[in-house]
């Protein structure tokens, strides 16, 4: 998506360990312009899955999957890293290991809002090891839903994540493909 | 809002301690229809405070500033419980009581995302003590901004935070407000 594209290679910052800032308009300042167009582009990418619910993980995916689910007109559920105590029944818990923070993050859904039978398309900001989204399937699975989809919008395609979602034979779209960074140059497949 | 209202009288739950949950359309599965009806809601109350940016807390709060924005056309900032790697110059750094966390919680501002000479707009999810919206108030102040408008979903008034912000003398506007929490019963004003 050339919005996003351009973007990253005008804002995005190589911080050098494979990690790409996007502050500026994703992941600490959010440019609703741009994340309500991505929406846009991933309701329109995945209008044949037949999603019934989107699931995110807190906290970079929220605003993205909140624009994609208003044009899909689904509910959005985002996996928590920490249990808030109006959390009170039965929960799905699993882990992954996050790039950013340095450590390994719980993400836990609620039974009451991951129910079974569901057709999940999952959004985040990132698909970069694939780790945080694995996380993000098994908790679909134990709540016995099927995973749709999945859609991210930056693919840090050196990484190869891409590869270990391959398995589950959804579509898998990013909107922005970034396959090197080396110093100041980003470059956007 | 009477849209919103009704959601929280069907669907909230008072869970005791003047906690009432709203999982089911704000915090933790997210109705973005909900969400955009409010962030229009929002746009049009605060259409001439002359608003340059909109600054809430993660992670709650992004979905209706989120909204918000888009209606108005600004950025998003949010302020952030952790520091990410990616968080690499000076920031701003502030305390706030969580009760849904039930402990002290901090909170961190980039100072490339909130800049001096700025009119701040503070959306988020909750006004019940003013906790957090005074320590957003205090991130503002110390990046020589100001604050012009102060939005919640939910405001608990038994909670009084609306007093602790008075002195600002902005517009303080809640979309539903909340007097009393008796068993099942939810009072909204």
């Amino acid at each position: 998506m050339q919005m996003l594209k351009d973007r990253i290679t005008k804002h995005g910052k190589n911080l050098g360990s494979g990690i790409l800032k996007v502050d500026g308009f994703i992941n600490h300042q959010i440019d609703p312009q741009l994340m309500d167009a991505c929406g846009q582009e991933f309701a329109r990418k995945f209008d044949s899955v037949g999603a019934t619910k989107i699931l995110t993980a807190e906290i970079s995916g929220i605003a993205p999957a909140v624009f994609t689910a208003k044009h899909m007109g689904l509910p959005v559920v985002y996996a928590r890293k920490s249990k808030p105590i109006t959390m009170t029944d039965q929960v799905y818990l699993t882990y992954a290991q996050s790039h950013t923070k340095g450590q390994t993050v719980e993400l836990i859904v609620s039974a009451e809002y991951l129910g079974g039978g569901e057709k999940i398309l999952i959004i985040d900001d990132f698909l970069a090891s694939g780790e945080t989204i694995q996380a993000l399937v098994y908790l679909v699975e134990m709540a016995k839903s099927d995973v749709v989809g999945i859609g991210a919008l930056v693919e840090k395609t050196f990484e190869k994540g891409r590869e270990k979602l391959d398995h589950l034979n959804v579509p898998i779209v990013s909107l922005a493909a970034v396959s090197n960074m080396d110093g100041e140059n980003i470059t956007i497949i």
